[in-house]
């Protein structure tokens, strides 16, 4: 095995815009053996997700970003191949931040097991992992809805907002979702259980979210900005909360947009709502993993919550697969399946 | 007494843009005398702020808008003249929203006493009325400064700001004032204790400000919108809260201004730096009141805080005064003085 190509993807040149193909580079290299306290890991589901964008900039974030030549970071779910580490066997299933590549060598930080019994092991990328944690405490804590209150939630369907709606539900929310196609808003209504959903393709979002929010709206779970924000804003209730998740119509802005300057008049709707908006990164929250994880599971098993994979075939698919997650083509939370599930799934 | 002339400043016309003196009316009229459970109150001090441009707007608020014709709506500090009111007595000094104007009739609906011996009567307009009230709350409530952070406020040296930074500064923080004269950027540093002062006037305002806060800045308390906004966001660290308490850069804008678009700018470093930007309107907090008349009351007597008023000595000068105090040329509380203060005071 020791013999066998990695294959990875790098970032060649940082986009202006939106990225092209020929951002990214292919790279085959033998793979590595692992020393003493290491592993070698076999990808099996790499996550593909919107903030990997941000990464791709060289601006200054919560994180610094990829450097030309390296590796596209994510997070995968692999099997370990051969270890030389204590805590991990060969046949463990891992999630770890191994980034866009067939094979890794890992001495085991950042790792954690993936006990195949409990879910299949795709959904540490999804509804059991970073976008299921990120929807449950920016939903519930950030968020606070209290029954009876209008939710809103952006890219309604995808692997945070999927779960926001689906949660909010649960507790007596009305819940509106904003997606793209009809499909998906179909989806989020007749299987998410979400009380309407509107297309931000409508060509009056404004009125048609005000007629699926007769009562305004409480919390806004905010993913995509632009025009979708302009619709919600108005809508907005005294003491609205709007925790801010990303905003995907903007990552690939090359500067401020042309006017007329939304900003003044969004501070001050702010202002006389007495809204508060606050801006979240998940690893700020890891405290609440346990109660994620108990909660999650448990509504999971219990058939009170449904999820959805948008699984692309190989590493080859990658890029093509993440130009169009920017465009909102994915339909479910989008996973590259790298190479065989030994669990069976997938 | 129940011949004197009342005179009252009434909404003209609904200005476009900045408000002109033809926007107002002066309306002389005969004194009303009081009925049953009525008193007659002749106005003392009459307080101007920035939230009265608001009202003469006929857009959605978060109270209704000041009528066509209707008395111009504020605080003010009077004395009683003629009581048939069980509650008050002829003397005694109260405070209440009875508007531009020399005599009011009241019910004492919304009424309160202001006791002679605390403190000169006019502070009940400032320092220890509503503006005290919004910089106490806003701060410490929604801003949560902790010993060791640096604090900005912009319209540091109005009646709100000069709070903000004494409080601030009580609580061990490093604080840096935004304001436009260089005689109140003196003030805030020589005065108030503030530790910079930058003048928005700055040709490299962020440049200025980068250099006042070398470590960042923590909480940015909101006065003013534009360009302030625009230096303070850059330099907001990782957790960072703002209150938004005001934007008085906006009061007088016709339509959202143009562009570049900096709402996604802003939006971005909410998220990036997961800061919580919060509006606040101070009457939902008067559960706060007496904790901040106990507090403001002993930092005033022991010297820790000190307040500036700017009087204007008759009503036929109160248009000017609040045109002259959205342009910022007010220094201190902007108060009008309308009659005799029977407490020898102003």
């Amino acid at each position: 095995m020791t013999t066998t190509t990695n294959r990875r993807i790098t970032l060649a040149a940082r986009p202006v815009g939106a990225p092209k193909p020929t951002d990214f580079a292919t790279v085959d290299e033998p793979t590595a053996s692992p020393s003493e306290g290491e592993m070698r890991l076999r990808t099996v589901y790499l996550s593909l997700d919107p903030y990997m964008r941000g990464r791709m900039n060289d601006v200054k974030s919560y994180v610094p970003p990829v450097r030309i030549g390296q590796t596209m970071e994510g997070g995968a779910v692999s099997v370990v191949e051969e270890s030389r580490h204590p805590d991990y066997s060969a046949g463990d299933i891992v999630y770890g931040r191994t980034g866009w590549q067939r094979y890794a060598i890992s001495d085991g930080k950042g790792m954690r097991t993936v006990d195949p019994s409990l879910a299949p092991i795709s959904t540490a990328l999804g509804i059991l992992g970073m976008p299921g944690l990120t929807g449950y405490v920016g939903l519930l804590d950030l968020g606070q809805p209290k029954e009876g209150e209008t939710v809103v939630v952006s890219a309604a369907t995808g692997a945070v907002g999927s779960l926001v709606g689906q949660i909010a539900k649960l507790k007596g929310c009305r819940v509106v979702g904003v997606a793209g196609a009809q499909a998906k808003c179909r989806y989020a209504v007749d299987i998410l259980g979400l009380d309407a959903c509107v297309s931000h393709r409508e060509p009056d979002l404004a009125d048609a979210l005000k007629a699926a929010c007769p009562d305004g709206i409480d919390v806004y779970f905010e993913n995509v900005g632009g025009k979708v924000f302009d619709a919600v804003i108005g809508l907005m209730n005294v003491h609205g909360r709007i925790p801010v998740c990303g905003s995907i119509a903007h990552y690939n802005d090359t500067g401020p947009p042309p006017g007329p300057d939304r900003l003044a008049g969004a501070m001050r709707v702010i202002l006389t709502r007495r809204l508060t908006v606050r801006g979240f990164i998940i690893f700020d929250h890891r405290h609440r993993i346990p109660d994620f994880a108990r909660e999650v599971s448990g509504w999971l098993r219990e058939g009170s919550i449904v999820y959805k994979e948008d699984v692309v075939e190989g590493i080859d698919n990658a890029v093509e697969a993440f130009l169009g997650l920017l465009e909102g083509e994915n339909f479910g939370k989008l996973i590259v399946k790298i190479s065989d599930d030994p669990t069976g799934g997938g």
